[in-house]
Parts: structure tokens; sequence; C-alpha cells
């Protein structure tokens, strides 16, 4: 059994989930695929946009988040994947050198009526530039996560 | 000028994004990288999993759309960005090879009251498997992008 099951996801609880540092021609390679927009691509459009410098695709700060937390906590759990969420947002721009930390907290846990064997999670996800007591956020998202239980089998394949 | 600036973006107007193929290797690599989860990085797994198939990385999905809006939309036009959004979706699962299409729709547009070069704009994103017509949503958001005005200058650098 995994170390992370749904009824382990309870209201409150924080996880802390370690950090890295922004690698600039990742960040850029990053952008030239999925956001080729100037300011994500070239010193000197960054430097005449409104972030102010080479900025990271939000896309590319949402992964580094991702990775964070997949490392920490997925992995070792019961996840069952995601529908979506109600926010995501990019309150600071991200640039190349960052050292950003991860933070996720439960917000809300309810077993599913319909599928008692999984729980549906409200999960908010946090990632800071520098030190989480006083550093900018640079990302946030409210999200869902989909965990099995450990009290409740889920049902045998097909049936 | 671009082609598209603050004023063309009216409320209610709809742009075709055109498609893109899934490409199961890049599929596999991205989540290798960002999102390693065993049902986005194994057949198995993944056919195991709800999504019954090797599935995407939300993160990828996402960023194959936001690809296709930046070809489309962003690259002529007078885009500066985003500071994020209230709905992002994850609707069905996308398998490689499969043929999506994005769309966008203008939802909303407002001139900021402080800085009248600019307009902020709520979006709302979609990607669909097969037609748009009859094909599943694999992809849905409603953010903000903030585009430079036409009509009314930005102040000169430093101003």
């Amino acid at each position: 059994m995994p170390e992370i099951a749904f009824e382990d996801l309870t209201a409150g609880r924080v996880f802390d989930l370690g950090t890295v540092t922004v690698d600039t021609e990742e960040m850029i390679a990053f952008a030239r695929r999925f956001d080729p927009q100037p300011f994500h691509l070239d010193e000197a459009a960054g430097k005449e946009s409104i972030f102010g410098g080479l900025a990271s695709s939000g896309w590319y700060t949402a992964g580094l988040w991702m990775r964070l937390y997949v490392d920490s906590v997925l992995l070792d759990s019961t996840a069952l994947g995601s529908p979506g969420g109600d926010e995501i947002a990019w309150p600071a721009p991200v640039f190349g050198g960052d050292v950003l930390t991860g933070k996720l907290e439960i917000l809300e846990a309810r077993r599913s009526r319909t599928k008692p064997w999984m729980g549906l999670i409200t999960l908010r996800a946090w990632m800071y530039r520098g030190d989480p007591a006083d550093g900018d956020v640079v990302y946030r998202s409210r999200f869902t996560g989909m965990f099995g239980s450990r009290d409740v089998p889920a049902p045998a394949q097909g049936s």
C-alpha cells in the first residue's frame, strides 16, 4: 500500500514539496515549443515587457510545481488523477536562476458517494521565490485530486 | 501595429486555432520530465487507471492548446501576458495519436481604468478530440489575457 491514501489527506495538512532552481536553457526551450511569445524567448523583449526580464512561461512554472508534487507526494500515493481546478494564477514573473519552493495544503477532503473507494481532495498549490516566509508567490492554484481509499477496496476490474 | 489589439477582442468573437496531432513520444517525454505518474508513462499502467490507456499529462494537453493559441492569435497581437484564470479542466483523457482542435472565445472585454492603454480580456479556451461539433472536450479553461490598445498609446518607458 502506498504511504499516502485518501484517509491521510486531511484538511489543514501541509506538505513541503522542496525546491527547484529554474534552468534558463530549459525554460527557453519549453517556451520555444509551447509558448513562443517574445518575452519568453528573448532577453531584450523580456526587458521591454511588463515582466521586466526574460520570463518563464506560466506553463513551465506550473510544470516545475507539478514535478515537485509528483516527487514529494504522488509517487508514493494512491493518486488517480485530477479533473481540474478553479484557480490558476501567476502573481509574479519567474526568471532563470530563481530558486522556487513548492507547497501543498489540503483544503477539503470528502469521500465519493457513488465510488466510496475513492476520495476527492481540494488542494491548494503554492510556489514561492525564495523563502516561503517572505518570498514572492509566483504560482498558486486550487484544484481537485482523486485518491484511492486505504480502507475501502476498489472493485475488481470489470465488475 | 499587430493585427489583433484590445479593440478587436470583442465579446462573442470566436477564433479557430487549428488542429494538432498528439505525438506519443513527445507526450511521454513531457510526462517523464514534469508529471512522471505511471499512467502517463506506461501503457499497462494507463490501461489499469481510470483513463483506460496511456494518457497525456493534463499539462502537456494545456501546452498543446497554448501553442495553437500563440500561433493563431498571440504572435500577431498586442498580448502582454496573463495573470491566470478561474477554470482549468480536463473532462476526458487525451491519448497518443489523437487529433485535437483548439478554439478560443472572447467572453468579456474591458479597458483597464488605471492603465487605459491596455485591456483585460476574459477568454474561454477549448480543445476537442475530433470534430468540435460532436467531439469530446478534452481541455477547457477560462482565464484573463492582457492586451495593448490600438487607440491609446502606452506611456514611454520610464515615465
